[in-house]
C-alpha cells in the first residue's frame, strides 16, 4: 500500500469517531470555511457571487451523504429543486452538480431516473446547467444508463463526468460519442480494486493526457477538473499548439484549492469553474479534503490546538 | 539538468577521446557483442538465425555514420544493396532499418530520395520491408516527405517513425493517418531543446501511450519500440481489453537490451523484432548505447580492468 493510500486510511479511518467530528466540527470553522460555503443556500451564492467577481464560475453542489429511503431521496430533490429555482433569476452562468446516489439510485433506478428528470424539467428551461457527478466504480454502469436516457428523451443541458484512473473508461468515452456529451474528465477519488483501476500514479495521469486529448479530437467540450499542475500546463501548451479554441474546454477546481491559480487562469482568457459544496452534510466531504493533502491535516491540528 | 541529461553528457564527451575509443575497441569486446551483431553482413544474418530460433524476428541495421560526399552516400547504399540480397533467400520475416543521412540526405533530399527509392525497387519484390528511422528533430520534415513520396509512388514494405518526445508528433501522426503508415513508434533519443520536445520524461511517456493507443484505435499497425516496463506492460492490458488482436503490433528492442523479456513476448504470442545493428562504424552506437544505461559504463570499466 502506497504512503498516499496509507495516509488517507488513516485520516478517514480517525475522521470517523464521534469525538473527533465534534471536535473538528467545533475548532475547525477556518478550514471548513476554505472548503464549504457554508450550511445554507444563501451562502452558496454568495460564494458563488464572490467567485464571480473574481472572474470564476461556481458549480453548486448539494452536500448529501448516504440516501436510504425514498422519502430521504425526495427530500434531496427538494433542495436541488430549491437551488435550481434559486439560480434562475442570477445573471452569471448557471450550473449545478449532484450524485444520482442521493437521488436514490441505491434504493432503484426508476426513483433515481424519475427524480432527475423532474429536476431537469426544472433545470432547462432557466438555463441551469446540471452535471451528473461519477461516484465508485460499481455505478458507473447505471449512470452512464441514466445520462444516455435522458439524453435521449431530449435533454441537453446535462452532463457526464468520466474517471482516468478506471480502466473501463475509454471504452465508455468512445461508446458516448455519438451524444456528444459535454463531458467533465477526473482523475477519480475513490478506492478502487486494481482489477478496475490503475494502481500506478503516472498511468493514472497519462490516461488522463490521453483521455483529454481524444475527447477534444472527437470534438467533444471537455471539462478538466484536476488541480495537477503539470497537467494543467500540458493542456494549455496542447489546445495552443492544436488551435483548439477556449471556447471548447474548460478548467475546473474545488473551492478553496489553489484559488490563486483559479484566478490566474480566468485572467489569462480560460474559463474556469470551482465546485462549491454547501450544506449541513459537509463532514465527510471536509474529511476527503483533508484526506487527500497532508498540509489540510496541519491545518486541523493547527486550528485544533490554536482554537 | 536532470541526472540523466549529465550522465549522458558526461560519457558522450568521455568516450570521444581517440585513446578511450582505441581503448574500449581493444578491451570491452564482450560488452561490443551484446549490443552489435559483428562487423560483417555474415555476422549479422548469424545473429539474425540466432535469434529467430528464440522466436524474436531481426530488424538489421547497417551502421554507418556522417555521410559527407555523395561518393560515401552510394558506398552505403551499396552495402543496403547487398544487405537485401542476402536476405533474399532467408526464409524469415525480412526487414532493415536505414537512416536518410546516411544516403546524403544532408548533402541533397533529391539525392537521398534517388538512392532510398532504388533500394526499395530492390527490397519490395524480394519481401524485404524497409523502416526509415527518425533522426534529430531538423530533420523531421524531410523524412516525411521523402515517406509520403515514396507511397505516393506506389512502394507499400516501407515504415516510418515518429518520436513521442516531439510537441509536434501527434499532428505529424493525423497528417498520415490517410497513408495507413506502418508505424514505429519511439520516445525518442536525440537531445532536443524544450521548444520542440517535453523536457518532463512522464510527459514523454504519458504522450508516447497516448499517441499509441491514438495509432491503434485509428486502425494503423504499430511497432512499439520501447524497453519501458510500465508502459510494455499498459499496452499489452490495453490491446487486451480493447479486442486488439496481436497482429495488429509489435514490440521492438535493441538487439542485446532485456534479451529475457524480448524471449518472454515471444512466447506469450507476441510479434517480437530486435533490432540488430552491424558493420565496422558501431563505435558511436555503442556509446549511445553505454550513455543510455549507468549499468553499461560498468560493464565496460570492468572489462578494461579485467581486460
Amino acid at each position: 500500500m502506497n504512503l498516499d493510500l496509507a495516509y488517507r486510511s488513516f485520516v478517514l479511518g480517525v475522521a470517523g469517531h464521534p469525538q473527533v467530528e465534534r471536535l473538528i466540527k467545533h475548532r475547525a470553522k477556518g478550514l471548513v470555511r476554505r472548503y464549504v460555503a457554508g450550511e445554507t443556500l444563501e451562502e452558496a451564492l454568495k460564494a458563488a457571487e464572490a467567485l464571480e467577481r473574481e472572474g470564476v464560475h461556481a458549480i453548486l453542489d448539494l452536500l448529501g451523504e448516504m440516501v436510504r429511503t425514498e422519502e430521504e431521496a425526495r427530500a434531496f430533490q427538494r433542495g436541488l429543486l430549491e437551488l435550481v429555482w434559486a439560480l434562475a433569476g442570477k445573471p452569471w452562468p448557471k450550473y449545478i452538480s449532484l450524485k444520482l446516489t442521493q437521488l436514490g439510485l441505491d434504493l432503484s433506478e426508476d426513483l433515481a431516473l424519475a427524480l432527475l428528470r423532474e429536476v431537469l424539467r426544472e433545470a432547462e428551461p432557466r438555463g441551469v446547467f446540471v452535471r451528473l457527478d461519477m461516484e465508485d466504480s460499481p455505478r458507473v454502469e447505471a449512470t452512464l444508463r441514466l445520462y444516455r436516457a435522458l439524453r435521449e428523451e431530449g435533454f441537453s443541458q446535462v452532463g457526464i463526468v468520466l474517471q482516468s484512473y478506471l480502466y473501463r473508461t475509454e471504452k465508455d468515452l468512445l461508446d458516448l460519442l455519438p451524444y456528444r456529451p459535454n463531458l467533465r474528465l477526473v482523475k477519480g477519488a475513490y478506492r478502487e480494486p486494481k482489477e478496475v483501476a490503475f494502481p500506478d500514479k503516472r498511468l493514472i495521469d497519462a490516461e488522463y493526457l490521453h483521455l483529454g486529448k481524444l475527447a477534444l479530437k472527437e470534438g467533444l467540450y471537455v471539462a478538466f477538473a484536476t488541480h495537477d499542475p503539470r497537467i494543467i500546463a500540458e493542456l494549455k501548451r496542447y489546445t495552443e499548439a492544436m488551435g483548439i479554441p477556449r471556447s471548447r474546454f474548460e478548467f475546473q477546481f474545488l473551492y478553496g484549492v489553489r484559488p490563486e491559480e483559479q484566478r490566474r487562469l480566468a485572467r489569462e482568457g480560460y474559463t474556469v469553474r470551482a465546485y462549491v459544496p454547501y450544506g449541513r452534510d459537509w463532514y465527510p466531504y471536509l474529511t476527503r479534503r483533508i484526506a487527500e493533502r497532508p498540509e489540510n491535516l496541519l491545518l486541523v491540528l493547527r486550528s485544533l490546538v490554536s482554537g
